[in-house]
């Protein structure tokens, strides 16, 4: 399956043309392959820009309320016939007024809230561009190496689709996240060890025959799975009206959603469907202060990430040797963006002020990503005179553990109307 | 704010004619009532036919990809701008062929799957249309007397619109929904007894000068509440390409989402949107066998219903003394359809199942609607050769402790190949 030549390949309406390494830029032919030959960099996709450009707004605009209405931008799943998918994306883009009058921004503020996702995260996203690669280069399982969403996602895409999977995550995930992933049916292998030993396993077995016909979405068939995190900034750009916003906050584990939602950006702007805003558009990214290497790399003006043992709430984003760090840190300094890190009573407080003024209740990563919005606003790093879109990329329901012992009633009576005199209810 | 004359009303531009009593026929105001001052019977709300009858398909279409497609057949909510909502709605329709084939059901399968809501239930949608006609009626705190989901989304909907609110709920709630109510610093009133004690506190509570400008959703603003359930209804024939199915099976606390799917399928009819299939439609009710005074009584052919103490996992659905039981009923006869109940066990499997063949992962209601639907299937009752939507209305994730003890991890591994090895993952 590793082989270009006699393997089965994408679809031949895909507008990719190739893989090409990020690192020395050798240019392979479209298989299941993620390390370069050369020089053993990471792949990513390749378009042919002519086909990119054929595409219109009015083409995107007919298509589904999903991220199909993108699949001439991306490198699989152009066949609906042929799909993997739970029909993710196009989740709300939320005007958050009242959040952004707490933290003293005074230009439009939005949550992009990929909770509202199938499997309530922006991994369905990535897994079913990946998955519906797979099928197309003729794999016979799906799996994964996740910290919990990713499991989530694998393991009902395999369901739905009808096709076996197996699942490999760190023995200590959130209950909810285990629970929600076994519940589908397929094989669920809770490893002792971190993500990054869950990462590096998942590295092995796939070059062993008995995982010939496994697809790994985030290993084997990763360049696939990483263009699906362009349809969080094509979404933005086309509900925000064809434009670009001045800034956007992302959370980071790998950094590539950060990475991919900064090429779509500029993807939309070299062919021609969106200007870009006055002064361009600047990247932010937000961590964890328990797993903060990219962030620390920009903060001592590096690109050299140093891995770490991560600890924390935010599980979703404890990738500790982040494969797309420096990548990030690029875009973060050639957009003028920042990063920053939040602690965990940081995170639970920007969990509880997002959802008391947006309705919105995010997950750990999401209100990581809170707590530095806040972080930045403070420090003078992100512009709160400029429109801002802060990407929310997972569920409050999988992480309750985070705050369950920080809300809860706020009475507890008898069932009566005098009971609910002596709690103070009637005056 | 209970009288007619001098209060406020909703939108001008409404369908809505009035309020109707369900018993004797008396017509009312559209105003803060719920039951009828004649014969204290409960109200709906009245159309202008003649307004129903304009609205075309092409209209419908093209709306939002929400429920406020549907606002020119809602008694609310016409003018975008005074809208209190998440803009729920438009859920998936998911095919259900695996599962049909597990169940012997030879005919399309579907799941409307509105756990894919804002706040993963179907109540968004009847809270989205309560507080908006409850705005307009001039009230300025909202409220519910719930059994959890209902508590989410008046809580998530008042903190997205900046209004107060007070939630009251059975202290004995799942843990989950607990918490995701909470978390948008709300008031949360826990009382100690049953949903049944929750629902009579808040009718006692609505009489007094405190909470005079409070609107309870499912008590003073009941009827405007009920109506939401009908875009249940509009958008299953919508997504069929403007079709009803033969059959619907609906999970039962009130019984009012019964009839209101029903209602639904009726006015489209009426108004000449779709045509009524070959026989009609058959309406199905499920519940769960801890709370079954609506099938009961059916099965005893009677249309008295005789309340419970509502015991076992389907908390949701947990209303022993359902108010629009015999509603239920008559709709269930009069359209050849039957109603069952599914023991704890069987709900567990019931959830387990759906998730394995279409990758849905419900909450206990939705087990108990998929058990049920087997035993349809099984007593005869339902036929497996006509067309079949089955109402999934809320989400796993907030009922995880129904299925933590039975799923789980399938292997545990030390992070090397040779642990791969030794679990037999390599052959």
């Amino acid at each position: 399956m590793t082989s270009a030549v006699s393997a089965p390949t994408v679809s031949t309406t895909s507008p990719a043309r190739g893989l090409i390494c990020r690192a020395c830029g050798a240019e392979f032919p479209l298989a299941a392959q993620h390390a370069c030959f050369e020089c053993f960099g990471p792949l990513e996709v390749a378009y042919d820009q002519a086909a990119l450009a054929r595409v219109t707004r009015a083409d995107i605009e007919a298509g589904p309320q999903n991220i199909w209405r993108y699949a001439a931008l991306l490198p699989a799943g152009q066949n609906p016939d042929t799909r993997v998918t739970l029909d993710p994306g196009m989740t709300p883009l939320v005007s958050a007024p009242a959040l952004a009058e707490r933290l003293g921004i005074s230009a439009p503020l939005w949550i992009k809230d990929d909770s509202q996702n199938p499997t309530h995260s922006f991994k369905d996203r990535v897994v079913s561009v990946a998955l519906t690669a797979a099928k197309e280069l003729g794999f016979k399982r799906f799996s994964c190496a996740s910290t919990g969403n990713l499991a989530n996602s694998v393991a009902a895409h395999a369901a739905r689709a009808g096709v076996p999977s197996i699942v490999f995550i760190p023995a200590d995930l959130e209950p909810g996240k285990v629970i929600t992933t076994a519940v589908y049916g397929g094989e669920l292998v809770a490893i002792e060890g971190s993500y990054d030993d869950v990462n590096r396993l998942c590295g092995e077995l796939v070059e062993t025959d008995e995982f010939e016909d496994t697809a790994f979405v985030n290993v084997n068939v990763r360049p696939f799975y990483a263009e699906g995190s362009k349809t969080l900034g094509y979404e933005v750009a086309e509900q925000l009206g064809w434009r670009i916003p001045a800034q956007v906050v992302i959370p980071m584990a790998s950094g590539e959603l950060l990475t991919k939602v900064d090429k779509a950006f500029s993807e939309l702007v070299e062919i021609g469907l969106v200007e870009a805003p006055e002064g361009g558009w600047a990247v932010f990214g937000a961590q964890s202060a328990g797993c903060n290497p990219i962030a620390v790399a920009l903060h001592n003006e590096t690109d050299v990430i140093t891995p770490v043992k991560p600890t924390g709430i935010a599980k979703s984003l404890n990738i500790g040797d982040p494969a797309a760090g420096a990548y990030a840190i690029e875009a973060v300094r050639r957009t003028g963006g920042w990063m920053d890190y939040a602690n965990d009573d940081e995170i639970r407080a920007g969990i509880r002020l997002l959802a008391e003024t947006t309705g919105v209740f995010a997950e750990t990563a999401g209100g990581t990503t809170v707590a530095v919005l806040q972080k930045l606003v403070a420090s003078g790093k992100l512009d709160p005179a400029k429109e801002t879109v802060v990407y929310n990329t997972g569920e409050g329901l999988k992480t309750l553990d985070a705050i369950a012992g920080q809300v809860g009633p706020t009475h507890r009576i008898k069932p009566s109307l005098r009971g609910a005199r002596e709690a103070g209810l009637l005056g």
